[in-house]
């Protein structure tokens, strides 16, 4: 009973560690650049070791792309729009650091890795803040007539664009920057003067809970 | 003379043979893809032909990304928020076709590409589209306090993340809905009222012109 606990715990780890080399090698090399066998090498790992998890690269890069919300949803305490707007801007903030995120983005907008995941990646973004904007509409912050899922899919895309331009710009320097403008564009029209009042862009209480962990 | 001009003209055409071949090569394998063997090979030219031009697939490069903007703007007609709007539904409708603005999204995207041109790509759409918002304020038709710069930048970016979500999606068929929608979001924020309600979003009298050469 201990040894088979002790194999779980083991067979966790090493899916997490392939993961993470998985991450740092397509954040590095993209899609098309990173080889299972630079991966495996990154992970201290044989072949054996990942087919019992992966069959493939492309299993791999499915795996990381989807790992990605996990980075930022833990972390998030507000409800409603402000949830949504603390997404973004925690994302804008990881993304210096976590090769998960870099790795999705990578994979995401690459058009080697468009033809791997079509559009699963932004879906699942748009999923998740359309479940926050959902709240927000249940506890009228939105305006009437606002469609849910069409505002987060908007988000999404621009937040796309935003990252990419920022990157070209200044290396990502002014993302967060450029995606406090875009709220400050979006919210009037969409949210209730009320909201749009006390929406917290700065991101503050957000990167201080990150930060410890809460 | 007759011989000066027509040698002129000559290397105008092979200039132009060169872009064309460029940006189809860009477009269908990237900038890393796309050597310059095939890209001559293409163009049916020899490498002295290309070096008289360019000095080496940057330029190319450089060049393709540069001429994204002639496929586009001389076939606009309108003025102010309209002739911005009717720059985003005529680009949207020539990547359909247009090997030039096909290749100028997958190298201001891609990182590779990035890492060649920096901002310069997006930078330059900006410029464009700032000037035909100055315009609009200069007419009345923008909200106070909106920053014409500000704005440009942003629909640059919005634009950017729509294109890559609606191809992932739907490989660019509903690319146009998407900006539409795009705009219909933005426009309550940043015009008039009156000019929100009759900027035209249908883009049938822009193809039209763009059809027949107008």
């Amino acid at each position: 009973m201990v040894r088979e606990e002790l194999k779980q715990e083991r067979a966790v780890q090493t899916r997490a560690a392939l993961l993470m080399a998985a991450a740092e090698a397509f954040d590095e090399s993209g899609y098309a650049g990173a080889s299972v066998a630079k991966i495996l090498e990154r992970a201290g790992l044989t072949p054996g070791a990942m087919y019992f998890h992966f069959k493939n690269k492309e299993a791999l890069a499915t795996a990381v792309a989807a790992s990605q919300q996990q980075t930022v949803v833990p972390h998030l305490e507000s409800e409603g729009i402000q949830r949504a707007v603390d997404t973004t801007l925690l994302w804008a903030r990881q993304l210096r650091t976590d090769s998960v995120l870099r790795a999705g983005v990578r994979l995401g907008v690459e058009r080697d890795a468009l033809e791997l995941h079509d559009a699963t990646t932004f879906d699942a973004w748009t999923e998740i803040l359309a479940g926050f904007l959902r709240t927000g509409a249940e506890r009228g912050e939105l305006q009437a007539g606002v469609d849910v899922h069409e505002l987060a899919e908007y988000i999404v895309s621009c937040c796309t664009g935003i990252q990419i331009y920022s990157e070209a710009a200044t290396r990502r320097a002014d993302l967060t920057e450029r995606l406090v403008r875009m709220w400050q564009m979006v919210l009037p029209g969409v949210a209730v003067p009320a909201v749009v009042a006390r929406i917290d862009l700065s991101g503050a209480r957000l990167y201080a809970a990150a930060a410890t962990g809460s």
